[in-house]
């Protein structure tokens, strides 16, 4: 993304970002104009173009960010030798990564229908990598007869859903810690994968 | 909803339902107006009043009446005996509900942030009676001995969040049939609420 020069640019830089997440998680992408994310910046729209050439690009910039952080985050987690304990350690990666984010995590599934094409391939691109490090591990426990599951892409599609959909119920001082949600969480897929 | 005397309104009440649908999932409730509604379906813009008061109606008309259909429908489902065999009739009967209806299953997720609180309400209560079938089964389950579930709630929020992404990647006409992707993903669940 092009900045102007000056000083105000690492501020104004993230506030556009965080604004425009706000708003397009609140009223939707196609709802929401360039004129108001610059009002709620408090900038002339004029001056939001030193920012982002144009809507879709800030669309793009916040759900590739978001897959960006992803990736690199779960990349640099502790990695466990056996499948079992690295089925586990995505589990509570991604409820954690996404309850710490619920508008990324609810404009990155909503607003997919508005990215150009060309964009669009890179986050399907991105969701696939992330996908196909879940299918791995399952794939890696069939081999080694610690899960049984009759197709390890569906099963990556079906948990990533069941761990996500944490994110619409989830309220932070509810009866329910995230350990205590994710606990829970993992019981539950532990077993739906097992070789019983 | 209101409708006008005549011989147009059985046609055209179905009509402004089917399009409205379409337009919200497409490109979100908020950035429909009812002009463009009456543009597709052909009518004047007021002619349009004369089918729902205005556009958060057909938005609650819209989603009540998925939430209605989704609930009578179950109820007129055979309901087998056991606790694992009614949990199997909710696993394929909700892929099988959902896949026929994606246009319904996405506005109803993506648009309840656009819903006036009092029809929020209503829709939430809904919600809960559907999740309150599944939990009674789990519960049942539970009781009998059957399944093992460290909370029947919360098992309840993530099957439905499972079996409900079945709609974000199927394409009827691929590799695996309606009911293929029903036997994998009863395999999942069954193991997933399973007393191991």
């Amino acid at each position: 993304m092009a900045r102007t020069q000056g000083s105000h640019s690492d501020i104004t830089g993230p506030k556009v970002r965080d604004t425009a997440l706000r708003l397009f998680a609140q009223h939707g992408y196609a709802a929401v104009s360039m004129r108001q994310i610059a009002r709620e910046v408090g900038v002339q729209v004029g001056a939001l173009y030193n920012y982002t050439p144009d809507k879709q690009a800030l669309l793009f910039s916040l759900l590739k960010g978001h897959m960006d952080e992803l990736l690199s985050t779960w990349e640099a987690e502790p990695r466990p030798d056996g499948p079992r304990d690295r089925l586990e350690a995505f589990v509570r990666f991604h409820i954690r990564f996404n309850l710490d984010r619920p508008q990324a995590i609810f404009i990155s599934y909503m607003e997919l229908r508005n990215l150009a094409p060309e964009n669009f391939a890179v986050i399907e691109a991105q969701r696939k990598v992330y996908e196909g490090a879940l299918e791995a591990i399952l794939r890696d426990g069939q081999s080694e007869g610690v899960f049984s599951v009759p197709d390890t892409r569906l099963a990556s599609y079906a948990l990533i859903a069941m761990l996500t959909g944490v994110n619409t119920w989830y309220r932070a001082g509810g009866r329910l810690s995230i350990e205590e949600v994710a606990d829970i969480y993992w019981d539950m897929v532990r077993k739906s994968v097992s070789a019983d």
